[in-house]
C-alpha cells in the first residue's frame, strides 16, 4: 500500500530487526536482538517506543526465548521460560498492551508440541499482522469521518514506529491524506519531541506534506480555521471513555471544544481497561526534572524544580469520537462504550 | 529591594554593559558596548531582547552616538546622529518601544547646548528609572489581583531580563511572591525557551522557587486547581484590548477561560497602539522554520515544513485584566480602554 512503508520491528531468522528510534531523524539505524534479554532491553532504552510497539516487540521476544530455552533443554523449558517473560514484563511497567500481548503468548505456549519455535512465531506474525489489519480498519473508520474536511492535527507519535505498522492516529491521517485531506499538521510535543522526531520524518519516507508546528501554536492555528479535526492515539482509554495520553492531548482538547473543531481518539480495543471506571484512577508517571530543566538547576540547592507529567487525562466529555477496530464510538460516556465490550 | 536583584542593561562610563541572554543560564557575561553602531548589533543579535529593555538600549545608543559625532565633530553632530538613529531604528523593526524610545531621545537632541552626552544621559536614565518605577507600580497593582490566591503561571520571560528592572508580568509574579503566593510557575515557552533559560534563571538569582512546565501541560496543570492566576506580558495591545504577546498566550487564555482560572496582561501603557483598532489588523511576525524543524527536513525536496508564528493573538474577551502603570482596566473593550488613554 502506498503512503505506508515504514516498519520499525522486522522478524528476521537471526532474530528482530528494531529500527533505534531514539536516532531519528538524524541516523537510520536496525540493531538486531536475538535475545529476550535484548528484546526487553531495546524497550527498556526506548529503542522501541508506542503501546501497541511494545507488545508486538515482547511477543518475538517470547519466540527468541523459547527458541534459547528449547535449545538448551527441550524438557524444561516451559519452566526455564518464566524468567524471561517475567524480564519482558519488568520492561515498561506501565504498558497495558506489553502484558496483553505477554499473556496471549503465554497462553499459546500450553497449545506447543516439540519445537516451540514455528508455532509461537506464528503467533507473533499473527499478533503483528492483526494489529497491522486493526490499525488499516482504524484508519478508514477515522477517514470516513473526516470527508469533507481540510485540515487534521495530531499530537505525539502514533504511526507505524509506534505500531506494528500503519498506526493509530496517524494511520487515520494517512487514510485521510489518499482521500484528499492535504493540510496535516503535527505538534513537536515537548519534552521528547516525538512530532518533531518521528511523525514528520515517517510522514516523509511516505511522501506525506505536512507541517510541524509548537505544541503551544496549536490552539491559535484552530482559530486559523486549518484544521477540523484532531486526532490523537492513546495510551489507556478508562471504561466511560476518559483518556490518557501525551501530556498535551488535553490542552488540544479544551482548545478545539473552544474552537468548535472536531476531537477523535483512536486506539485499538486492547488499550481499554475495562476495570479503570474513570480517568481520575489513572496514577499518571512523572519522568525526571532533567527533561525540561537546564542542568544549570540541577544541583540540590537550587529553588527551581521541574513538573514533568508524561501523560494527562481528557475526560470524555471533551472527545467527540473514540475510533476502534470494532467501531466509532460517539460522544463517548460508560454506556455507549459498553457497545465495543460486546462487540468482542 | 529584596528579590529584585537583576540588571541586564547597566550603563558605565565606558559604555552600555549588556548581559548577553543567548548564552543564560548556562554562561552569564556582560559585554560593553560603546557606539550605537554596537548597541544596534546586540539588539539585532537578541543580546537585548524584550520590548521594553530594547527601547532603553537604544536610548543609552543615542548618548554614545552623540558623544561620537559632537567628538568627530561639534558643529554638525546633529545631522550626522540621524544615520545612528536609522541604524538603532532598523535594529528590531516590529518593536513598539524602541521608535517610542527614539522619538523621545530625538526630541531631547533639539533642547541640547553645548556637549550633548551630560543632557542626553539624563534622558536616557530617565527612560531606564521610570520603566523601573512602571514595572514596580503595576507590580503591585498586578499583586493585589492576587491577594487570597495560591499559585500564578506566567509565560515566556517579561522580567528584569525584558525591561529595565523588576519586569512586567514577573514583576506581579515578584510582588504576589511577597505577599505569599508561594506556587509559581513558568512555562518552557517553545521554540526559544525564554521560560526555561530565562525566566526561571533570574527568579533563581532572586530566591523565588518556582516550577517549570513544558507549554502543553499548562492545562492539566490548571485542572489540577493548582493556579488562580495566569500572567503574561504584550508585545502589543490594540485599542479594544487585544493583546499580540509571544506564541501560546492565546492558547493559556483558552484553557483559562475553561478552568475559571483568571488572565491578566501586564504592560506599561507605551505598549497601547491606539491606532490599531484590534487585533485582526496585527500582523503575525513568523520566524525561521529551522527553530521548530530538524536539519534533516532543511533540503529544498522535503515535503515536511513548520510553521513558526512569533506571537498570537488574545482576544480582549479572554483577558480579565489588563494592568498598565495608569490602573487596572477590567474586562477590556475599547469603552474600557479609553480610561487608559485619557489618565496619559
Amino acid at each position: 500500500m502506498s503512503n505506508d512503508t515504514v516498519r520499525a520491528l522486522q522478524w528476521s531468522e537471526r532474530g528482530l530487526r528494531v529500527l533505534d528510534q531514539r536516532r531519528l531523524p538524524s541516523v537510520v539505524e536496525y540493531e538486531t536482538f536475538d535475545s529476550a534479554q535484548g528484546v526487553a532491553e531495546a524497550i527498556f532504552s526506548m529503542r522501541v517506543r508506542g503501546a501497541p510497539a511494545i507488545g508486538i516487540a515482547a511477543a518475538y521476544g517470547v519466540v527468541l526465548a523459547a527458541r534459547q530455552r528449547y535449545r538448551e533443554n527441550p524438557d524444561n523449558w516451559r519452566e526455564a521460560i518464566e524468567a524471561d517473560l517475567a524480564k519482558l514484563a519488568s520492561s515498561r511497567p506501565t504498558a497495558v498492551n506489553l502484558f496483553w500481548a505477554l499473556d496471549r503468548m503465554r497462553s499459546e505456549i500450553g497449545a506447543v508440541e516439540g519445537d516451540p519455535e514455528p508455532h509461537l512465531l506464528q503467533a507473533a506474525r499473527t499478533i503483528h499482522d492483526q494489529d497491522i489489519a486493526a490499525n488499516r480498519t482504524m484508519g478508514d473508520l477515522g477517514a470516513s469521518l473526516l470527508v469533507g474536511a481540510s485540515g487534521v492535527l495530531t499530537h505525539c507519535n502514533t504511526g507505524s514506529l509506534a505500531t506494528g505498522g500503519y498506526g493509530t492516529a496517524l494511520g487515520v491521517v494517512r487514510s485521510a491524506y489518499r482521500q484528499g485531506v492535504t493540510n496535516i499538521f503535527a505538534t513537536e510535543t515537548r519534552p521528547w519531541l516525538q512530532g518533531a522526531r518521528l511523525t514528520v520524518w515517517e510522514l516523509e519516507q511516505d511522501g506525506i506534506p505536512a507541517t510541524l508546528i509548537a505544541d503551544s501554536a496549536a490552539a491559535y492555528l484552530m482559530k486559523s480555521d486549518a484544521i477540523q479535526w484532531i486526532a490523537v492515539g492513546a495510551d489507556r482509554i478508562a471504561a466511560n471513555g476518559d483518556t490518557a495520553n501525551k501530556i498535551g492531548t488535553y490542552a488540544l482538547a479544551v482548545a478545539a471544544r473552544h474552537h468548535g473543531v472536531k476531537f477523535m481518539v483512536v486506539a485499538p480495543t486492547s488499550t481499554i481497561d475495562w476495570r479503570t471506571e474513570s480517568g481520575e484512577s489513572i496514577r499518571i508517571e512523572e519522568r525526571a526534572q532533567s527533561e525540561l530543566l537546564n542542568e544549570y538547576f540541577a544541583r540540590p540547592s537550587s529553588v527551581i524544580k521541574a513538573w514533568n507529567p508524561v501523560f494527562d487525562v481528557t475526560p470524555a466529555e471533551l472527545i467527540d469520537c473514540i475510533v476502534t477496530e470494532r467501531g466509532i464510538v460517539r460522544n463517548p460516556n460508560r454506556q455507549a462504550m459498553k457497545v465495543l465490550a460486546d462487540a468482542g
